[in-house]
């Protein structure tokens, strides 16, 4: 379990600077900086809590969430310069965080007796939400709804996690190729622009 | 009780498809469809769970509501030329939805032992809700804050609930009664263009 | 307790003044200023509820809260002009209701266990996340992320507090001294203009 929690901390890191980058490029102040960056990281986790009734909601139970979004978003604001030259490596860490907050809302629905299905829709809840929100509270249409491979990238981990799973495979070992598939996913479509089919024929249509 | 089920069913896929011809405007893709489409069919009854704190939220219970949400946004999708061809029916199905939902969000109220007060907000909670979050995430004023008969719609349909029940009629005629004028209500608002009064004074002090 | 009790039923009513004029400016119907008033008075402390699995959530307790909120916004519909010609009084009222909402925040968070960080943060969120609701529903860019010192009040009150608490202060002089911190900082930093800073980097790297 060290091994996902380490991961999920870094996921929330990771998380919180992408919510800080969006909110100083809306040209917040530090305290929006870090309130954005905190409903980025810890958003999709809340939201999954609440509607599995499981409260307090599980960043009340452990201050170190707090800590270390509370680390990204500062760092974030003062060395934005520096931020900005990784941006590539972000999209890394970014998937890195996909993958595991993916898992690991697979395993909180999978604990609270929800069958495959709502355990999948609770790991897309958990990766997705939190940038959703961001998006909705600087007022952009969520990026997850309208652009590339991201919730995809989930469903198709966790296909493979409830597969590996059906075969016997051993825990540790589901997790971590269920996360390098979300992951490899994740960055395959980023690198090959791929995106979900719309129906174009809405918008002549209004 | 199958009656209000199948009505439940019926409302449900009907918002969803609201929901997702919405998304379609917006020129989402299939994933941001069925998401819209998810949302705005069962975003009510969860936050009425919520607020009551019966969690796991209902849909987690009940497998039938989001296969009846995939068919209906999928299908929007799909067909969507079709779709909008009958988009008149899909205000009287609209209608039905509306009415099902406040009922069904009234008698949950009551089972958590509210007041009728309370009770008739969830049941507009209920009805409404769904709606609103959907043209939050799709940027647009929430149209129930400031267009139509609405809301009102269930505010009369809850009034003559508790007086059809304070009068010792049966229970499903109670229920009957009260969806049938909601529906009315709403269809007659809509043929006449009813409005609730806004105050004009404000928008050129500012 | 009474006179917080009191305190809060009078930010409450404020709050809902507040949402109500912004709703007005967006040009929304009676319902709709309603709705957006008592999303705005009790959005923060329904939150906070949801978040410690406090459910159902206070207001659903007391009808008070609702029947206060009532007043509120159909007094701000029919009487708009003299609500803004005492707006002045108005800044002072909201100060007061922060204030108050801050510590009643903090003291639920306590009698649920948290440490004073997540007290606090439960006091911020009880303040502010009202305000921010009310602004993401009117498609504004919540102003607590951009404009003035205002959670920053709430957090110095909610230092203050566990300061004074430590001390071994008496409860009632507690609160009375952290609310009173807290109009004062929100009113200078009104009359200042102060504000947080902000990184100016961003928006023209992007």
């Amino acid at each position: 379990m060290s091994v996902i929690y380490f991961l999920d901390l870094f996921g929330t890191f990771v998380f919180a600077v992408s919510g800080a980058i969006l909110a100083m490029r809306k040209k917040m102040d530090i305290f929006g900086v870090i309130v954005v960056g905190f409903v980025t990281a810890v958003g999709g986790g809340t939201f999954r809590d609440l509607l599995l009734g499981k409260t307090p909601v599980f960043w009340l139970h452990d201050k170190y969430y707090f800590i270390v979004i509370l680390c990204g978003t500062v760092a974030t604001f003062l060395f934005s310069a520096t931020i900005l030259k990784v941006e590539n490596m972000l999209r890394i860490a970014d998937a890195i965080g996909l993958g595991t907050f993916t898992i690991i809302g697979i395993e909180v629905g999978l604990n609270s007796n929800l069958s495959p299905l709502f355990a999948v829709m609770m790991g897309i809840i958990t990766a997705s939400f939190g940038g959703a929100v961001r998006d909705v509270v600087c007022q952009e249409i969520p990026l997850i709804l309208s652009r590339e491979i991201y919730a995809t990238a989930c469903l198709i981990g966790g296909m493979i996690y409830f597969f590996l799973k059906w075969l016997g495979l051993n825990h540790s070992l589901t997790i971590s190729v269920s996360v390098f598939i979300i992951i490899t996913v994740r960055m395959i479509s980023i690198r090959l622009n791929w995106s979900l089919p719309k129906n174009e024929d809405m918008k002549n249509k209004f």
